[in-house]
C-alpha cells in the first residue's frame, strides 16, 4: 500500500535537544556499518505490523561478535537473546524488531539468516525484541513471516531509515499518541577524532509526551482522542557507537537509554517491557575509552534517545486499526504553538 | 521406534545421596500438581532430539502466575522467557525443554497452546530452554515441529517420567557418557508438614563424572570412547516445590541447583548454557517460608539435583547418531565395581 | 550553629508536580512510623558536611527486617550493606546518609547503634549511603564520628524534617546550585485506603536544572556562579512505602526513583554514585498488592522524588566552604520568572 | 603468642586435586605481584581474630585500578565496596578480610592507606570481605584496630602466606573442624607462555567436609567434636590471575570460584555469605584472552580454590576461644585412612 510523504522531523520544526551535533543524517545509520532495512505488514485493514532490522555490517565472516549489552529498564517482555549477551558482552546477530507473538518466528528467521551464513554452525544468538501493538493490529494472526524478517534484513542500508509508520513501528502507539520508529544520533570529540552514538527507538508505551519540557497531554491537543490503549506496552530502544567501549561500557549506555525515556514523559508503567540494546562497531583490540572519558557519550545516548523518542511520534501518521480504533498523529502545529508559548521556540510567523 | 526398556536409577544400584528422604516417585513429579510429557523425536537415524516439558497443573484458569526465578550460572544459551520472570517472579506457562536450534519454534508452540487456552490474551511468556544435541543429532534441521511442542502437554501426566533418552534428553551427552533426562525429589518437614523439592535435568555438559565422590573418567570405564563431543554444552535444570516461597528465595534456590552440579564432575566450561528454574506450586496468600528456615530446602535441592544428574546418565542408553558418532551409556557394573572398592558401596556378592 | 529560617520549598513557590496528592507534610515523615533525624556538622568554614538518618520505627524487639530493595543506577560510589539486602530483601537498620569518606566510621556507629538493642547479636547490616561534599568540605578530616550518627538516629521524629543545608546535605551541591537534603511525598488509594509513598533525597549530582521542564542553568541565572564542582558526584534517594510490596516489587520503585532523576536535568555522569533504597514499613502476612495494580505507585515514586530533588535544590542556602569556594542557592525569584514565562506558573503579581 | 609450627598442607599428604601444575609455591602470591600479609589478634583467650590482607603490587602510582569482579554466590555478608566493583569492573585497593563486626573499621583503616597513598584524592572503593569468627572469638569487641590492618597491608609479602589460624583465618571454622586462611594455585598455558590462578580462601562455611570426593564427617573422625558452630557462616575467596581478563571474564571466574565450594562439601547455607573476588594484574592495553580460550582458565579456578580451602583446613590447628569451646583439626592421620580406604591415596606404609 502507498506510504504518505514524510512528516517532519522535531528537528525539522526548530525542536533540537541538547547541545550536540547530530552526525550527517541524525539516525543510527550515521554510525559507520550500521544499517536499517523494515518491512511494513499493513494490509489497510486489521494489520498494522512489521520489522526493522539493525544490521551492523561488521558483523560478517570476519566477525561474527560485537561487543554489547542489554538492560532491562523493566523486563515486562520476551525479548530473545538477551542471557548470552550478559554472559559474553556480544552481539551475535542483527538486532530485530517486531510484534509481541511474532517474536519467536522472528527469532527462527534469525536463525535461518545466520545458518545461511554459517553454514558449520550448530549454535547462534539471535537478539530479537518486541513491543505489543495489538491496539491497531491483530497480533494473535502472528503476521509476520521468514519471507518478512529476511527481507528487512536483507533490505538494510547506509541510509537514513525511514521513520514512523514503518516497520516494527507500524503499529505502535505511545503517550498517547500514534507512534513508531525514530532515530537520531550525536557525535562526541575524543582522541582527537569525532565518536558517534546513534540511536533508534520503537515507540510504544505511556505517558504524557514532554517536548523538550512542555507537556503536550492528547486531551489537550486532541480532542476527541481515543486513549483506550494499554497504559504501558513497551519500548525498545537500540544504541550504536562507533566508540571503544566494552561490554560493561555499554550496559552503562543502556541504562542511559532508559532514563532518557523520562524526558519524554514516560511513565515507565508495569507492563512496558522497557529495554535497551547497545553495541560498539570499534575494531576489536583497540584501546578502550577509558570510564573517566565516558561522560560525553552518556550524554549523547540521553540527547539521542531523546530525539529519536520525539521523532517516533513525530514523523508518524494517524492510524485506523482493528476494531475500528484510530490513533492519532502528533499535531505539529499545536506543538510549535505551544513551544512558543513557553518560549521554547520562536513565535511562529 | 521401540525403546528399551529402562535401565536402573542411581537408586536402584544403591547409590544414595544424601540423607533426606525421597517423595513416593524419587520424581519431580512428586510435587503435588507437577507432570512432566516428553516427545522423543528419533527416526534411528541422523535425528535424536525432542521435547521435554514440565507442567504445573497450578496454572490454569484460575491463576495463570506461579512464583518462580531463573538463574544463568554460565548464561551461553538461549532460554527464551527469562527477563520477564525475573521482573515479575513468576512463571506463566509450562516450562519447556528442547534442542538450541528449534528454541524458537518450541515457544511459538507454546504460544499456540496459551493462546488457545486464553482467548482474549495477546501477552504471553513462554519459558523454554534448550541444549545443543548436535553432536548426536542433525539440529540444522530443526526437526521439533509445534506437533511435538503440543503432545509433550497435553501428553504429560502426574506419573514418575521416563528418564534417560527420552525427549529434550534424546540426543544429549554429558560428563563423557550418553545422558539424557533425569529426575529426583526429597522431601523436608517444615511447619508441621512435609514439603517436597523436586528436579528434572536435561545433562549435556562437559566434565569427569563423579559418583559419590569417585571419578568415573569415560577414557577408563569405556576405552574406545568417542570423545569428541563438545567440552561444554548446556545443562537445564528444572527445580519444583510446594514449600511456601517467593520469587527471591526460588532464586536461591535455582543458584543451588547450578552449585549442585559441581558434585557430579561439571566442569563448567565456557560454550556450557548451564541454567536453573525454581518455581512454587504454594497456594498463593499463604505465609512465606522465612529464609530462617530454608537451609533444608537448600539441602533438599543440592541433593535431588545431584541426583537427577546421576540418573539423567545411569537411564540413559547407548546410542549412534549423526555422523556415526556413538556415546556410551555409563556401564553400571564398572560404575558399581569402583564405588565397592571405594567404600561407598558393599562389595557386590 | 544558628540555622537561616527555612526557604520556601518548589510547592511554596506554585510549583507542583504531578496530580497526585502529597500526604499531610509532603515528606517521607507521612509514611507512618517513619522518622527522620540530621547531625548538621559546619563549622562556618572548612567542614559542611554531615549525618541524615531516616529511621523506620517499625524497625525494633519485634521485628528487625523490613522488605527493602537497593538499586544502583550508576554503582561509583561506597553504599554500605547492599549485598545483603539484595540476598535477603530486608532491611535491617536505620537508613544512614553521610559524607563519602566518612560511610565506614558512619557504618560502624550504625553497628554501636544496632549491638546496644540486640545484645545477643554477632551478625548485623547497616545500610548506610554517601555522597562527596568535598566541594565545600575538607572530606579528608572524615569529621563524622559515632557521636554524630547516634545523635542523628536519636533524634529522628515523625516531624516533617528539615530540608536543604542539613544532615548528610549540609555540603552537597547538585545541578550547579547548592543543594541539600529535599522530602516529598504522594498518596493513591489502593484497595479501600491510601497508601503513602515518601522520599527522601541527598543531592549532589551533575546536569542543569530543570524545574517542570524549565530549564535553569546556573550560568544563565547566576552569573558569577562557580562550576568547579565535579561534574558528577552521586545522588542518594530513600524510598519508603506503606504499600504492602515485597523486595522485588520494591526494586521496581528503587528504579524508578533513579528515573525521576533525568526529570530534573540530571546528567547521570560517569563519577556520580546514583542509589536508590526502598522499603515497606506494611505489616508482614499481609496480601501483597498486585503487580497489576502497582503502575499508580510508580508514578507516586517518580513525582515524590522529582519534588523532593526540587525541594533540595529550593531550600537550600547560598554556601561557602573549603577553599573558599561558594556554591549559590537557587534564587527563587528569578526560577519562578521563568516558570511564568514558559506557562507553568501565572504571571507574579 | 607463639604460633606452632606449620601443619602439613593436603599436597604434602598426597592429596592432589586436578591435574593442573602448580605454581612455585602452589600460593596466590605465585601471581606475579601479588603479595599477603596477616596480622593475627589473638589473646590466647577470648579473641581469635585478625586481618588478612591481599596486595596486588601493581596497584601504585602508575595505576590505581585492576580489571576485578565480586560474585555474591549467597549475599548474606557485609562485603564493602562491591557496588563499584561492579559499576566501573576495576579493584581500587588492596583486598582485606576480617571478621564481620570489624569490617567497617577496617574499611576506614583501608582509606587511610589509601589516603596516604594519594594525597589529593577524595575518593576512594576499599573492598574489604568478612566471616564470622564469633563461635571462637568475642565479636562484639570490635578488637581489629586501624593500625592491625596498616600493618598486614604494610607485612604483605611474596612469600607463600602463612596458612591455618592466621590473619583473618584465626578464629574460623569449616566444615565443622577448625579452619583459617588458604591458597593453592594453578598454571595453565596459553598464548606460548604460562598463566597462573592463586586463590586464597578465609573459611568458615558449614556442611560435610569432603576430600576428593570422600566425605570426611566431624562426627565420626571427632567424636568428642563440638558442632555447635552456625550451620553457615560464610566464605571470603580471593582469586588473582595475571591472564589478560576483563572484568565480564573475572566475574566468571568468581562464579566457578563459588561452584568449588561445593567440591568439598559445602552446604551453602542461608547464613553463610560466600563471596567471590576476582582479579586480574595483567598490563593493560593487551590483548584479552578470548572467552573460547578460557575454559582451562576455568578448571584452574575449580582447582585452586578447592584445594585451597581444603589447605585452610589442613593446615590450621585445634583451638579453644570465647565461652570455651573447642573446634578441632582435621586429623591428618584419620584422613589419610580414609583416603587410602577409599583408594584414593596409596595406603600408608
Amino acid at each position: 500500500m502507498s506510504r504518505q510523504a514524510p512528516r517532519a522531523r522535531a528537528r525539522d520544526l526548530g525542536v533540537v535537544v541538547g547541545s550536540l551535533p547530530t552526525g550527517p543524517h541524525n539516525a543510527i545509520t550515521d554510525v559507520p556499518g550500521v544499517r536499517v532495512g523494515h518491512t511494513t505488514v499493513d494490509d489497510g485493514g486489521d494489520l498494522h505490523t512489521g520489522v526493522t532490522a539493525v544490521v551492523p555490517g561488521q558483523l560478517g565472516p570476519d566477525r561474527w561478535a560485537l561487543p554489547a549489552a542489554v538492560y532491562a529498564g523493566n523486563g515486562y517482555g520476551k525479548l530473545v537473546g538477551s542471557t548470552q549477551v550478559d554472559e559474553l558482552g556480544v552481539l551475535e546477530s542483527p538486532v530485530v524488531l517486531t510484534a509481541t507473538l511474532s517474536v519467536f518466528r522472528a527469532a527462527d528467521a534469525v536463525l535461518t539468516w545466520l545458518m545461511g551464513r554459517r553454514p558449520d554452525g550448530v549454535s547462534f544468538n539471535p537478539l530479537v525484541g518486541e513491543t505489543n501493538d495489538a491496539h491497531l493490529s491483530d497480533i494473535r494472526r502472528r503476521p509476520v513471516t521468514e519471507a518478512h524478517v529476511l527481507a528487512a534484513i536483507a533490505g538494510a542500508t547506509a541510509e537514513p531509515p525511514a521513520q514512523g509508520c514503518v516497520g516494527a513501528g507500524t503499529g505502535t502507539t505511545a503517550l498517547g499518541y500514534k507512534a513508531g520508529i525514530g532515530t537520531a544520533s550525536r557525535t562526541v570529540p575524543w582522541a582527537g577524532r569525532e565518536v558517534t552514538v546513534g540511536a533508534l527507538t520503537q515507540s510504544n508505551f505511556g505517558g504524557v509526551l514532554t517536548v523538550r519540557g512542555v507537556p503536550m497531554p492528547v486531551e489537550e491537543l486532541i480532542p476527541a482522542a481515543d486513549r483506550t490503549e494499554p497504559a504501558g506496552n513497551s519500548c525498545m530502544i537500540v544504541v550504536a557507537t562507533d566508540a571503544p567501549l566494552d561490554a560493561r561500557q555499554l550496559g552503562r549506555l543502556a541504562r542511559r537509554a532508559i532514563f532518557a525515556m523520562a524526558r519524554v514523559g514516560a511513565s515507565y508503567s508495569n507492563g512496558s517491557g522497557d529495554y535497551a540494546i547497545a553495541f560498539s562497531t570499534a575494531e576489536p583490540g583497540r584501546p578502550l575509552m577509558p570510564d573517566a572519558e565516558i561522560t560525553p557519550v552518556f550524554a549523547a545516548v540521553l540527547d539521542a534517545v531523546e530525539e529519536a523518542l520525539l521523532d517516533s511520534l513525530f514523523t508518524a501518521t494517524t492510524t485506523t486499526g482493528v476494531g475500528g480504533r484510530t490513533s492519532h498523529a502528533v499535531p505539529h502545529e499545536a506543538v510549535v504553538r505551544r513551544l512558543a508559548a513557553a518560549g521554547v521556540l520562536p513565535l511562529p510567523a
